[in-house]
């Protein structure tokens, strides 16, 4: 009756580099068979979002936040020697070049090894995002959902 | 016999976002009657400290820590987007337009629902605070009491 | 038949601060009778960085790369108030002043703590960072060997 392992990751961070360690650690935990949630809040939200705009209704400090935040995973900066977006360029490239995966492909294989992306209500609120201008296929909840998830889980980060 | 779940967190940022969302977990956690324990070291220190001037004697090098240091944890600013401090006052208005709780109430929060508040004695000799600076009801500790409380913990997050 | 507890620790920051944190919460660990693992991945690995230059052959952007990180623990940067690097030398004259270990003399006593340090090759891969650059006694591995030592994990903590 053994159970699965469980991961459990916050990803609060919206850095191209921490988003991309978020995510292979996610698919290396769902490789090897655990239940991964990833609990995005924050600027972590970003990476979750579309990356074409989406007409929602708005109040003035949500279109500035909404103006402000990178739109999707592939817009982010790196959370060091960042450069005038220099160091994701040279980031982008190394990926390429190694054969590694950039982040919105890593978002995509973390949807088909049925990782949880859980986007966090209660910031998105605050950040002003609608569910509209999020990935689809994702689920909402708040800190209590996280806690829910976490509680009996191996591994537990923050990002 | 069940015995509590734990969730204990190292609050090392002193970035008022972070330290935002290691408040609003712990207090989740405590709703959910996990013992939530939060160990202060670093900036996180800043969280901590009263808002007023408290006049102790200092050396040269604390007294520096203690001018460029915020005193408390309104005076925070943002891991992103911190705009010459645009960014923390966006917050703040978005957090009152959806009677969400700024931190300050969200560590008054934390102390009555008995989350324990540790700071970090080692970090608070090395950046020159003192007792008489932090909150009270607060308790003290090194690496050792942090490690005491989180081998048994559930959820364990470095923030 | 008691198991030995277990701290696995990622390492993903490059600052000096966040990288201090993490070896004395790992150092703690241990002479708490935890197996412990640090496993240093993106910017987390110069931490490991020998001090001299080592001479390897690198494509354009390895050496790009090479020049712009730090070149072992000693030469990181703060992750808050790096004022052009007075931040750093703040912080060691303290460490000197109050006894305190500075980030070189943490990693050697990790090394004697047999604290296990592990090098991520995906990202050593990505930053063009070879062995020889490295510290001796260091060990290499992906992800699936984070997530084999992390799944029986008491505390589990991303730096």
């Amino acid at each position: 009756m053994s159970e699965k392992k469980k991961t459990t990751i916050i990803l609060f961070s919206g850095d191209y580099d921490k988003a991309m360690a978020a995510y292979i650690i996610a698919n290396g935990a769902a490789a090897y068979d655990h239940d991964v949630t990833i609990f995005h809040t924050f600027w972590g939200l970003n990476a979750l979002r579309k990356e074409n705009h989406v007409p929602v209704k708005k109040g003035f400090m949500e279109k500035m936040f909404g103006k402000m935040m990178p739109r999707g995973a592939d817009k982010m900066g790196l959370s060091k020697m960042n450069y005038l977006g220099m160091g994701p360029k040279m980031i982008k490239n190394v990926i390429k070049k190694h054969n590694a995966m950039p982040l919105p492909q890593l978002v995509e294989m973390a949807q088909e090894q049925d990782i949880k992306l859980l986007a966090c209500t209660m910031t998105m609120d605050l950040l002003g995002l609608q569910k509209e201008e999020l990935l689809d296929n994702i689920e909402y909840g708040g800190v209590a959902a996280y806690i829910g998830e976490s509680e009996e889980g191996n591994i537990t980060l923050f990002i």
